[in-house]
């Protein structure tokens, strides 16, 4: 789960200027020199909440931002792939860990960095887990062991809150940003 | 709800080249001047089926693609923009419509056009609505009114079923795509 891309990037590249494309009604990034507009679009993180009997799976990051903070399996959605199989590859990328899936637990919003993340409630097919090439380490946590302190991003304690209040539940609309919650700080 | 652009777009310009970026795992568009990473994503679609009492809100399409067409309220989520709050100005935008979002009725996946479709579930605060101007025309259709050989997307027509099949249930999961669909055909 990362808020790492920022989507003023592209700014910095001394061949875009912003302003209103013929036609359009907002600013884009458009070339100076060919008039490509590079249009700018929110990004999908995908995810989930996995568990092996009542332990859910945390990675600890290998990677910026938040390296070494504990986060679930979870990152941007490819070209031309479903949600809930990016969901799956995330798991195996940082974890090794084949998924269940069984509904989807929550869309967040976290509009300051333009990211929608849709996290999933999943179970693992099999305990063994082993940590991918941007993880450091992973264990699989009992609730009272969750190192709340120690988590990487305001949206994992959301969906790990989330995954809690629907626990029992075969049926549950999915849940969103916490009340007043944009997910812009970054830390709760 | 739009399926007309196309991620592969900026090939056109001859500026970009397709190679794997150092570090990388996958081939992007690199800029063969600058070195600029044009990281292509998949789109969100926001959008709604929006009732009044038991009539739903249509719009006739004044744009490409499927021009003349029926469609929901919905299209391409913006930068630093909520999901629901998309579906809102949607509604707002084609059809001038203010809507109370009840619950997520479906997350579709349209992996051939890299999209990912968010549809809410929505009541009209009230029945007065106009073509805004992306519409032709707009009407609040009956079930048994529906003009469903000339409904503009697969999605469409999806989410209209998925509307009926919830009906009356205050709580439920989230509908998916149809079994082997995937949206890759004009029209179903």
């Amino acid at each position: 789960m990362s808020a790492s891309e920022d989507p003023t990037a592209a700014e910095q590249e001394h061949r875009f200027e912003r302003k209103v494309p013929a036609g359009d009604d907002r600013t884009r990034l458009v070339c100076r020199d060919c008039g490509f507009v590079n249009y700018e679009n929110p990004k999908i993180v995908v995810g989930s909440v996995a568990t092996w009997q009542d332990r859910i799976l945390l990675c600890r990051r290998a990677i910026e931002p938040r390296r070494g903070f504990w986060t679930l399996p979870a990152g941007y959605l490819e070209l031309h792939e479903e949600a809930a199989a990016g969901a799956r590859r995330e798991a195996w990328e940082e974890a090794r860990a084949r998924l269940e899936i069984d509904q989807l637990l929550a869309v967040y919003s976290i509009p300051r960095i333009s990211q929608i993340q849709l996290i999933y409630r999943a179970g693992l097919i099999t305990p063994e887990v082993a940590a991918g090439p941007e993880t450091l380490e992973l264990d699989l946590f009992t609730w009272d062991a969750i190192p709340w302190d120690q988590l990487a991003f305001p949206s994992v304690h959301w969906a790990l809150k989330d995954h809690r209040a629907v626990r029992g539940q075969a049926v549950f609309a999915p849940r969103g940003n916490p009340p007043g919650e944009d997910g812009g700080r970054s830390h709760p």
